[in-house]
């Protein structure tokens, strides 16, 4: 049941190599994980993907389920085959954007009722729909269904959402212990079938976070998420609550912080011995003309980029950075090309996974500032 | 000043086998060229485009006129620089677009003013003006000044429109020899420089036509264009007009028919002995969902091919169709991702460029059913 995690080396600093080995892919990680809502990470296709190094990427049980449906998905071998993604997927449960997209939900304990953004018709989520959902897509990876507590919440109202939380992470698990055999490839990959994990919650109250993880680590997931983060508080808080969670949790399981980050936080992160991390920024700021380079953010739209004949981050090495200009970007990004978005997203994330691929080098080579003895652990 | 047109083999129906030696590439005839109006092919990165066989595409000189500016294109050293394509371009007039995009246009015999579709701003087109702003864009080949006579139009007005054309034909010409060595890449090129074509007009008249042709002939352009053609006319009308025109052209000339066609259209008109083809159609209709396939046109939208798992032509090998399946290219039409648009041009441009390659070889082996004695010529 527990997914094949080996630590390969931890730094003083807190931060793990390790290799995640998945049905369908081993990860290396500390790993970022772009996001494709829709099956599809957003104006990339599948072999560029493969060809930046991205390993896993994630899928949205919300959006599936809506559309073209999970059973829909399963007919058909489930989201892997649907898409041609032989690689690693992770999957939501749908929480996140039921409460994110949906103004007129409706939540009680059995679970949360929801109109669809796409054409109003009426829904019920429930721990046990969700996991059900996200065994007929099939992501080698899937999440507990929780509440992702809204911030600022006062005390009393984290309290509350985490109760549901913790009641929905023990029925998550109990229907997917239940069930998880029943994924569709499972006789394809000699046996083997997707995990779950919890997902840790509690607000910005470090006890909250504290007993969350504890009980979630007594349940025995596959892998542990702290989710309820880049909610709106700061960094420095979004930070402690890292700092808070992840002593607790077990070294021989995976750690993922969910929606996260900037650039400099998910090498911050993964340097403290964060294992997973996933955010649409890098992708959805790619849209909208904002580059991340090796010298800061660039907005490409800028006027000073007009006849500016340097690719987007001269130290790059990327399809894009290698061919292309600011000038030509700006161009497609002004004149509303559709290969604008694709262009600028491709570097992105050539620049998120290669800032994962430095540290991965530099927690192996023990040569970052903060290494300390290497405690192999194989 | 001759482009070096090189005509292989030549088939007792027409059809022509050539070699195009342009300053920055050798293209293979008959060639269909995709459409780049603001200096991309919408939804296509160029390694694509390169791995799919296109060795010429065309940029509007009209968009890029208004946007980028065509001074800024010959500041960053010509269109071929500024957009990372190594490969031949060809500018068209801009004449199209200021006729098509511009309902409070004003012609005179000296050219055209029009307003700017971006912006409203007002602008003066005169021949001299388009070869200015097409040599700074420094294509390999460019085209004359011409009007794109209405479709229909009486004989009175179809006069007049060709007086207008014949008249900028002339003008283009010569300032086009008074300035084409000014090219920005031409001491890179060893002293080779840009092409002018000279446009056929003339609506659906054939003697209008033939004169015209007869003309354009006599001033002596380094290749010939049929225009004014799939503007709303009868294909058989079509056809008529490019079997009238053709025979009056020199055979050690390359021959374009501008905006055409459907794959049975470019097929055809190849295997008639038309040497260049340019048409939005595999594009646009791409964006719309609409699919060419050896088993017919294909409307990905609709439901039927919602679970269909076959690729959207099993007879093809393009790495659309290689790898993706017609429910998974519906899903990502329904669910509007910009996914779609790439895919689905990604493989109509293969199918067209394909059907160019099918022609091309069947040319050169004689083995088409029209084909007669091979007749060298070089």
């Amino acid at each position: 049941m527990t997914p094949p995690f080996q630590l390969i080396a931890e730094t003083a600093g807190g931060g793990r190599l390790g290799r995640l080995a998945l049905p369908h892919q081993t990860v290396e990680t500390p790993v970022f994980m772009p996001v494709g809502t829709q099956g599809t990470v957003k104006a990339v296709a599948h072999d560029v993907l493969e060809s930046l190094g991205a390993e896993i990427i994630l899928g949205n049980t919300y959006h599936l389920y809506l559309r073209p449906g999970h059973e829909s998905i399963r007919r058909m071998g489930g989201l892997h085959k649907f898409m041609s993604w032989p690689r690693a997927l992770l999957s939501d449960s749908g929480g996140f954007q039921v409460f994110s997209l949906n103004a007129l939900r409706k939540v009680t304990d059995d679970g949360v009722r929801f109109r669809s953004h796409l054409d109003g018709s009426s829904h019920f989520f429930t721990p046990e729909h969700s996991v059900d959902v996200q065994i007929a897509l099939g992501a080698d990876i899937c999440m507990a269904f929780d509440e992702c507590t809204e911030y600022p919440a006062d005390r009393t109202r984290a309290q509350e959402s985490l109760r549901l939380t913790m009641a929905w992470a023990r029925r998550s698990l109990e229907h997917f212990c239940a069930h998880r055999d029943e994924v569709i490839w499972r006789d394809e990959r000699e046996g083997r079938t997707q995990s779950l994990f919890g997902i840790v919650q509690g607000g910005m109250y470090r006890d909250l976070r504290r007993a969350c993880a504890e009980r979630l680590v007594e349940m025995d997931f596959d892998g542990y998420a702290i989710g309820g983060l880049s909610v709106g508080e700061t960094r420095e808080l979004t930070l402690k609550m890292i700092a808070e969670v992840l002593p607790l949790l077990p070294k021989d399981k995976p750690r993922y912080v969910m929606g996260v980050g900037y650039p400099d936080e998910i090498e911050q992160y993964a340097r403290m011995g964060v294992d997973m991390m996933d955010c649409v920024l890098p992708t959805r700021a790619a849209r909208h003309g904002l580059l991340f380079t090796s010298e800061g953010r660039l907005n490409i739209k800028n006027k000073q980029y007009a006849e500016d004949q340097n690719p987007p981050d001269p130290a790059c090495d990327c399809p894009v950075c290698r061919r292309y200009s600011r000038a030509y970007l700006r161009h497609l990004m002004q004149a509303g090309e559709p290969l604008s978005g694709t262009l600028n997203t491709i570097h992105n994330l050539a620049y998120y996974l290669a800032i994962m691929h430095r540290v991965r080098r530099s927690l192996e080579a023990g040569s970052s500032a903060d290494v300390g003895r290497l405690t192999p652990n194989t």
